[in-house]
């Protein structure tokens, strides 16, 4: 189906409607500069606005925002002066702004996955009840942060009511997730909803579920929004032609992405678990950014038929990955457990059989954790050290001396792995991005450009070419595999992110998680209960690793994180994501994790 | 290394020296048309010699030839009457040729590999005893169908010494393989010893082992030969540079390619075990021409790294994959069971762990069996055709009614398979293998050309290209999945090739074998008591199902067949590769399987 089915009808006249209403209060007193921003039905926060293409493309992209504000009550928009004039910290609104009952604020707030499950399994809560309190709060949060695509509230009470009503005719849940309302990256189909690559050219109607939201549909879950990514689902930011996803601890800062419309939604409570996709960190990164749990298996473990139109020449290097963001480790422990008991691999044979194993069995031995302090290519910022230190003190505490045993880890071919898999990305040098993209009169937006720089010279690259390019990436895999042998751990730990979230538009260096993509282990983000804060300081004995580091300590310098929360990434060898799911249980009580 | 290393010195002048020998007796009165070989040191029988190449590059492959046979003792060659006389099945003459004792007679015939290695564990026999018939028996093996490319009894006899010191020492074995001779497939790196791609271009010394060599030497596996393949190692037939491999049964027969030097080193009872390599049937075609068992793991399941210089760019659509030929299913056992003990998946990331479980524990239920008759695409010549109605037959017995349960099947896009497999080997145009081959003077091979021919004109693909056509791959694979779903089986057994072995350069049909790497299904090839037999003809009501179909049928009724063995395939689902070995368990005592 075209774009035309994922606009309200009438929907040809829209090249010509004015970019703004004539009843318009645009440009308002708004506290922060928006001064291109058309005004919409629904408003929403804006702290840095997305670049403007032509007249045409943005009366498509206006028609488009219209369709999405008109389907939202009036009850459910937060006041104008709020949206405005929002403060820094955006969090704690959806509680206070009115518009959740006190029930509501108790389901989205009180639970993970696996407690809402238990809840509703036992009819404590009707699905009903569980999916209006998501739909709200997925919509407030929305207007703060801008991190929904689509947002289907009748359709998913009606999936909710059926539910309930199987419930009260065979008193028992219709699968595992009965009820359980999940939040979707909008690149993945889903039935009758849109889809698009963070750009407006590659927007498309949805006939079919993909794989896995078919497999999630039939355990129970309830679907009601899809959320934002970056244009060309390319950037660790979440700056699409539906807008830029704010940070929601601090708005002047990205969610992160590409699943930062997942992190913020989640972030705000407006989810409890969602689906995202990671190449290069877009899981790990946006779950980071936002303080919550995320995890990017091994490639090849959960199903992704039906995630994307078209092909990604990208992925003849590097799969990408798809699992779960969300509130603890058991939920994407749920996740993974609920996806692999339906044995995906029967109908996808692109996916390896991977029985999922219970967390709870000893490991029989001290678990061996290597801890990273840098890559030896760029310096994580002093927020981050000071998380790693958190993290260190408690792993060496002697009172877990019988179950842990901490060495420190060298990191193999961190600025190799980055200089390689930034061209493995784009074998076609980004030209069928690039001509998708403006081939509607859409901009090409910053981080687009930056992340295809370096293969965009190059251009479209031959047979042999790749090949050859594959043959390179193997010997590195081995390389680093060598390495960890050598290292002798069971699991790494270390940054996710060179720092906190970035300032929007500067997510610039990927590196600690697209390492990890390159040689494809799977890798989970934890909290700590470090946040930045204001005035923090390099060590006085840094010296710049590369280029690059020194870039990094001067965003820094001039930038503002305070309040942004910091994750830990753990990672494990690769096909070793039951063992990872091990070892996460044994830190479990260490790290506090919930 | 370049090829000097692989040629005696001084090589250099090799290039002008007379292609015949003055003292050559050649052209002899040979039985069969030779009129085009040059005379070797060590002659070996030809039935359809090679092609020739330039003067320059018969120079330097008469010099190559010439290191090989200066290595041969005069006690092990054959009389060179027989050669130029030889009966058309060769395959008696090793044990009546008076070369090996009645010992080394014994050695090579009596046992399988597991009955071996337990003789040698309890001293049965020593290791130097083992490794002197197999070598002996090799080289007559050699002299009579061409199947080695390179062979070093002193070495090995070097290694088998130090395992019997060893033993000596210690009183126990040095590893699951002590003193086993295996042989292996000329591309893959045995540190010490030349490798190539089937044509004199390729020619390398390699100073390490390849992964799989290593874990087989440390398991105390003995080597002492390579084995020829074809031109490109892309032939269903092996003619190289080396020569032509004859079938033993049949020598105006092919033994089948690419492992061809395996299966008739194997069947004349040169080997106990060999290695071999598959794309398209290169493990299983050879083994079904020669009547011996073969197995095609599915991808990244056993170690490749270091099998090949250089890349081939037909994997990054179609992988090809590594197994064991050998005597007995339980030989196949030991092989998978020894490799993977060793986890070659945390030395090499790109394997997937596959830990090998036992043969014997009983399903819990019946055996679902697919039978196929015909792919819809290439009707099976008639011996083939009554292989499968003695194994229907067989599986149909009442007795066996709580064991198995027989299904017809019906085989998936069998013709769309062979399209597409066809121009997905060769991304390149095969322009890469072309260009290598010619680069010498050495005459592009006719099977070579085949292969070739539809990709050819296509010329070298595109990042994007190769991304479309890589998705093309994976949308048949569901579909096929989703076909064998639907027809509930555990396992299929169907023909291992369109007919009994190929007349020489006739083998252009591998549909029945390569369907299952475009699949990637594990395979095994299995013999069975019928062989073709004179006059054999096809059904009446046969009506062509393709004009390859029709040329099958020609092919047939110009060619004879007469003593040709015939084996059937038995194959399952992608990873199912434990669940293979189980059904195979199940098979044995059914089809009287060793």
């Amino acid at each position: 189906m075209s774009v035309a089915s994922c606009l309200p009808p009438p929907h040809i006249g829209v090249k010509t409607q004015h970019l703004v209403p004539k009843d318009s209060t645009y440009p308002s007193k708004i506290g922060i500069p928006t001064t291109d921003v058309p005004a919409r039905k629904l408003p929403v926060v804006h702290s840095k606005p997305v670049p403007r293409g032509t007249a045409s493309f943005e009366a498509m992209r206006a028609a488009l925002l219209d369709a999405f504000d008109s389907k939202v009550l009036r009850d459910y928009h937060l006041p104008r002066e709020l949206i405005e004039n929002p403060p820094t910290d955006v969090s704690g609104i959806p509680a206070s702004c009115g518009i959740l009952s006190k029930a509501e604020i108790e389901i989205t707030e009180n639970h993970d996955a696996v407690g809402l499950v238990a809840a509703l399994a036992k009819q404590q809560y009707t699905a009903v009840a569980v999916t209006t309190a998501f739909c709200k709060r997925a919509i407030i949060a929305h207007q703060l942060t801008c991190c929904l695509t689509s947002w289907f509230m009748d359709e998913a009470i009606e999936q909710a009511k059926a539910l309930d009503d199987y419930m009260a005719k065979n008193g028992k849940p219709i699968g595992p997730l009965h009820g359980l309302p999940i939040s979707i990256k909008e690149h993945i189909a889903i039935r009758g909803t849109c889809s698009s690559h963070g750009y407006f050219g590659g927007i498309a109607m949805d006939d079919t579920d993909s794989e896995m939201v078919a497999i999630l549909r039939s355990q129970g879950a309830v679907f009601y929004c899809k959320t934002n990514q970056p244009q060309s689902i390319m950037h660790l930011e979440s700056d699409s032609h539906w807008g830029r996803t704010l940070n929601p601890f601090n708005i002047h800062l990205s969610s992160g992405g590409s699943t930062g419309g997942e992190a913020a939604l989640i972030a705000m409570k407006g989810s409890v678990i969602g689906v995202g996709t990671d190449i290069g960190g877009s899981i790990r990164g946006p779950s980071a950014f936002c303080g919550i749990y995320g995890f990017k298996p091994t490639s090849n473990i959960l199903p992704m038929r039906g995630f994307s139109r078209g092909t990604f020449p990208g992925e003849l290097n590097v799969l990408a990955s798809t699992g779960p963001m969300g509130r603890s480790l058991r939920d994407m422990d749920l996740f993974m457990r609920s996806i692999l008991s339906a044995r995906p691999h029967l109908a996808n044979p692109e996916l390896i059989p991977h029985p999922w194993g219970s967390i709870e069995p000893p490991l029989g031995r001290r678990l061996k954790i290597g801890i990273i302090d840098n890559d030896g290519f760029i310096m994580p910022q002093p927020p981050v050290k000071r998380a790693l230190s958190w993290a260190k003190g408690l792993l060496s505490d002697p009172k877990y001396e019988d179950l842990v045993e901490l060495r420190d880890f060298k990191v193999f071919g961190a600025a190799e792995a980055w200089d390689k898999i930034r061209l493995m990305y784009w074998p076609d040098g980004g030209q069928l991005t690039t001509d998708a993209i403006i081939s509607t009169g859409e901009p090409v937006h910053t981080l687009t450009k930056w992340i295809c720089q370096t293969a965009e010279p190059l251009g479209m690259q031959t047979a042999a070419d790749v090949s050859l390019m594959r043959d390179e990436r193997d010997r590195f895999r081995h390389a680093f595999a060598k390495s960890w042998t050598e290292q002798d751990v069971d699991i790494v730990i270390g940054p996710a992110f060179v720092g906190p979230a970035s300032a929007h538009d500067t997510a610039f260096y990927w590196t600690y998680t697209s390492l990890y993509n390159l040689v494809d282990y799977p890798g989970a983000v934890v909290p700590t209960p470090i946040k930045a804060e204001l005035g923090e300081e390099y060590d006085p004995s840094y010296v710049p690793l590369s280029d690059a580091c020194r870039h990094v300590k001067e965003l820094w310098e001039t930038g503002n994180f305070e309040g942004a929360p910091i994750n830990l990434q753990i990672v494990a060898r690769r096909y070793h994501d039951n063992e990872l799911f091990r070892a996460l249980n044994v830190l479990k009580d260490i790290l506090n994790l919930a």
